[in-house]
């Protein structure tokens, strides 16, 4: 029942919807083994979702990537959240900042992923706050972000470096390009022509119109050969970028940044923090991206100050969900800055919220990042997304335009619980194939 | 009617609503003969009322700073919004932008007050069409910027040199302090004695506890003055400001700065330019605030890498609207500059706005600006707001919670006709008074 406020004069004013229920299902599904920086994707990448559901039965959903540590302080935000009218974020952002006390930018930690917990929680919280904002006003989430400002939001291909498999496998192929690709996810790519191989691939299958090739896992000289290598094989008009992961040394990030100059579209992380992204920036022409030296708000000053990227890739799992992820665009509106979108390995529920968002902003210069075609799970009903072009249409039901297929969530739930995963660790998993093998955050 | 999209699978998803009508009103308010730096108040302040009427009629409100030039303007806008659904914001922004190009921060002008088009205008449609969003979802205003952390936003008393006179008079003494401020506001107030006066009167029929001072009229001597017989006659307890506009030298403001220096709560624009404030705050602990200084989103990166100000005075009129000056609100939490508001001579319509917007706020450390004191007229039903020990109470009815006053509105209208102004021009009025007089951008 919606609670009610009686205004002076006798009028009755229907407040509400209020949480009632906070469901929090940890899943885990199946990823590729996938290399990077901070070593190898584990068979299974994790993720929580979370449903509120409000006094009159109206859920809303939301993903954020999944540990153990953040399940436990989202279930420890369940008492401060049941009552709460859902239009109260605001008040609910202050409560959980108030219970968990403010988090350091420094609590994002080292590895490719954001370590913190507060960013993700509200995360989580207010794109399925949202989700009901928009269900009960009838409303898809991107009119509650200011109305979309284009009807498809582009992504890029993702490429890594890899080993042979790839754990699930896809279920709809309806086409020869679906078959290529779900071919070439299986397949090993550990060198250029692999790399090209699996860009071919994927391209075909999705439309992708820009090109990424995750880094730091080789010596420089043979991962800048395979952008390179990608170059011939697409030509001038298809974007390239690579991203070691602040893997790179200063001189190194400048000697191989000029060498692709002439055909990246953006270098992004090639060094580890913000000073020495100047460094690079001041070097360089090609513009520097980043998801890890700039990556909350507190981290905005000193970016600026220093001079430390070109382009911010946002990410409103760990920016503290879509509202700050508009103000963040209008930070980088008003520095100079462009945006663009980080993503982990995430289902469809990320996507929609990533889709919304993306359809509001002012700007969208680059196609946005996904892992989504390395994944082969999906927890809402009717199955994957598809991607035309390479972009993603804006979904037009109200709310998120995506509903849990409960038994999916099961499954997957049943995947996390036989797994024995509690947090993601690619060092662990890569010292299975290679032991001994240690992460290190600068390597080259 | 709203209109329907079709979607796949063939669910009917209702868009809308759309804007039929637009409806822009000139109006013109008594104003008391208040002086300040540009010279002196005429008898009527200008405002534009903006009502925009959607298909299926529904209405929403707003209320700008108005003159002739924004009102042809708005005019010329008319076509651009109409068949737009009002949860299109961004592509409003977007296509208006487009028709009137973009707007340099330079177009503000040297006046106190704001001389730009485009950004009032978006700040009319946007606040017009948050109205009409809250009443189709049943919620006010400020559950669609996040929600309220507040039930009362916090005023301060804005007190003025002025002549005798206030033109208009005060339909409504219920108490003492009423009849107490209605006399102060045909008093004269030219010296510490009678600012000190206007100052007590005001408090006691509004409540306000903290006190802002429109100087720029004397030489500074006499207006320092008037702070410290404010001090002597209201105590530590009551937070004090005064506002030159920008009419002091650097030496000036750095001299007058050090001797308020214990008693100032913050000094408001004593210097005209980014440059010339960044100087003085270098000089002073106390801390500066500024409405013609840094004014909009192209004036904050030299803002911040010159250190100009502690607090921006925020006016949603002239920073494009509620959700802009959200994001506003975001840039100064993330470079750790206060936030509060300026204002202009208006009605209840913009109360209600600045209110809703004051209650989303994060922070809100000092009370806001307002001139409503000074005015008697209204153009919402139900007469004019009332304040509790200074602060206003945020409407909970859907939308702004204020309706117009039609009768009220065709009554202002005429006086806008009758009353020949077309801009607002101090210097002409000022020159009635003390022929030959002119404006100078920084006179001490």
């Amino acid at each position: 029942m919606k609670s009610t406020v009686v205004l002076p004069g006798g009028k009755v004013y229907q407040a509400g919807p209020v949480i009632k229920q906070v469901i929090i299902t940890p899943i885990a599904i199946v990823d590729p083994p996938l290399l990077n920086a901070a070593g190898l994707h584990a068979p299974y990448a994790l993720r929580t979702i979370v449903e509120l559901v409000t006094e009159d039965h109206i859920s809303g959903i939301s993903e954020i990537p999944g540990n153990r540590s953040i399940d436990e302080a989202l279930e420890e935000s369940r008492d401060l959240l049941i009552g709460k009218d859902v239009f109260e974020l605001n008040a609910i952002r202050q409560v959980l900042e108030g219970h968990f006390g403010k988090e350091s930018a420094a609590a994002r930690g080292v590895s490719p992923w954001d370590q913190r917990k507060l960013v993700h929680i509200f995360s989580a919280i207010e794109v399925a706050c949202l989700d009901i904002i928009g269900k009960v006003t009838g409303r898809p989430v991107v009119d509650l972000l200011g109305g979309k400002l284009r009807e498809r939001v582009p992504f890029s291909a993702y490429l890594f470096y890899k080993h042979k498999g790839a754990g699930g496998t896809l279920a709809f192929h309806t086409d020869p390009a679906a078959e290529g690709w779900a071919a070439a996810r299986q397949a090993e790519a550990l060198d250029p022509a692999g790399i090209v191989a699996q860009a071919k691939a994927m391209c075909a299958a999705f439309g992708f119109r820009s090109i990424k090739l995750k880094g730091g896992v080789f010596e420089p000289r043979q991962e800048v050969d395979a952008i390179i290598a990608l170059r011939e094989a697409f030509g001038p008009d298809v974007p390239l970028r690579i991203d070691p992961n602040a893997l790179w040394k200063v001189e190194t990030a400048i000697k191989y940044g000029w060498e692709m100059e002439p055909i990246l579209e953006y270098l992004e992380d090639p060094v580890r923090g913000q000073e020495n992204m100047a460094q690079v920036r001041k070097a360089l022409k090609t513009p520097l991206a980043t998801n890890m030296c700039t990556t909350s708000f507190e981290d905005i000053p000193t970016s600026i100050a220093l001079g430390s990227e070109d382009i911010i890739l946002s990410d409103h799992h760990f920016w503290g969900g879509l509202r700050a992820s508009i103000t963040l665009a209008g930070i980088c509106q008003t520095f100079g800055r462009g945006l663009s979108m980080h993503s982990n390995s995430h289902l469809g529920i990320s996507l929609a919220a990533m889709v919304h968002l993306g359809a509001a902003l002012p700007q969208l210069p680059y196609a946005l990042d996904t892992h989504y075609p390395w994944q082969s799970d999906e927890v809402i009903i009717g199955g994957r997304f598809q991607f035309e072009e390479g972009s993603v249409a804006v979904p037009q039901e109200p709310g998120l335009g995506v509903e849990l297929d409960r038994t999916a969530l099961a499954d997957l739930h049943q995947n996390y619980l036989a797994c024995g995963l509690t947090k993601r660790d690619d060092e662990t998993e890569m010292q299975k194939v290679h032991p001994g093998w240690t992460f290190q955050a600068v390597r080259w």
